[in-house]
């Protein structure tokens, strides 16, 4: 209870994996369960509220719809604050895991500036499930002693050969730019042979998958429609899906 | 069915993620539920086949148990095959996700190899939660555009100057190292005022959380006892825990 007989408010930012609710941790559905107030930007994290979600509870969609215009992130962490301090228990449901690419360092920041207690709740990140989608892991004794993790959002402003020494590299949000990144990659002095992976819609019932080379991948996913969400897995690793040799 | 009416093996090679049951997806206890056969290795998986595992079920350990002899990868690779010739449904459960240092596929081969199927199931990796239990996501869009994990088992056999470039570092299984890890990274040239998060048992009752630098963590967790199991995470995200400047 706060000074004057309010309960407290507290927010939860809680990763709901990718896409489906098989893939959603036990704790999310107890969180959302409880939760006074949800606010979600996800399609995963909307099939969640629609089925964990207490009648009771406000449902906030926060994303962006078709053509509409986005709500921008600094709203949403205004909302965050206005619910907790109506001593509300605010579940803040993201796609994948919180700790990848989710925004949440200024949401944190703007609930702790306030003086609301902020909780992490990790979910499956895409970027590691996508490639047991595709039927292999990211590391291996022998093809994969490290991974990384990065955005293919503006592929211009990345130093790729940063990550050539990595074993394995995992891009999010490359679908739109995927030519482009694998040029950039070949310019950079990345092997043109180095086996990818193109995750689709991982984990959702329309998941598509392609695998080729840095040299070949653009050509073969092209005319495949928007590659959007998208996984992308560079690496030796992924010759380990299929038949044994 | 088989040729001859036996019901067909199949294996399911599952992550339970990190210690406690909140993290174990919907999807594992469904499969955990519908086991013919249950084979585990961690403690946390070990809680999750107490509480969601049938009576039926063949429970077989194969973990290390303080001082005895830990069974080989190759063994559990038999064992999987066996148990799919006697038309089981088998679950492999892990801990963490198999994608990331789960050995999981020497396991795939010697199922694909011997006409098996198998699913690859992932979970929740302690090398993203564990940022998130001591308070600070892996990716910020001004402190970490990119990660990198690897493992610390072997200091001396990795190429820390690699990683040099990728924002934030996550080090697994580097507790037994970590004096000799940090002296490495200051070898290669890395910046000795780096923010360095250590997390010990993360997401277990007994977690603990260090954070310094790359020349003060060493001696901060001198006398904390053995440092395992330990995630260790390097760079200035980790300044994004705790109170707002």
């Amino acid at each position: 209870m706060g000074h004057d007989g309010q309960p407290l408010g507290k927010a939860w930012l809680v990763g709901c994996g990718p896409g489906s609710l098989d893939h959603l941790t036990l704790k999310a559905v107890r969180l959302i369960r409880a939760a006074d107030v949800i606010m979600y930007d996800d399609l995963g994290a909307e099939a969640a509220v629609k089925e964990f979600a207490p009648e009771t509870a406000e449902r906030v969609y926060v994303g962006k719809r078709g053509g509409q215009k986005s709500i921008v992130q600094t709203e949403i962490n205004d909302l965050l604050v206005t619910y907790c301090r109506q001593g509300k228990q605010v579940v803040r449901l993201k796609g994948g895991c919180p700790s990848v690419f989710s925004r949440c360092s200024g949401e944190l920041h703007a609930l702790a500036a306030a003086g609301f207690p902020a909780e992490l709740v990790p979910g499956v990140s895409s970027a590691l499930a996508a490639p047991l989608f595709a039927g292999f892991p990211l590391t291996d004794a022998q093809l994969g002693r490290s991974f990384a993790v990065t955005s293919g959002h503006q592929p211009e402003a990345t130093d790729w050969a940063a990550f050539a020494q990595i074993d394995t590299l995992v891009v999010l949000m490359a679908g739109k730019n995927l030519d482009v990144l694998m040029r950039l990659l070949q310019t950079a002095g990345w092997d043109f042979d180095r086996p990818v992976a193109v995750v689709r819609a991982a984990g959702q019932p329309d998941q598509e998958i392609w695998k080729g080379t840095v040299s070949t991948i653009a050509e073969q996913t092209e005319g495949a429609g928007p590659l959007s969400p998208c996984v992308l897995i560079i690496g030796s690793v992924v010759s380990l899906s299929g038949e044994p040799s």
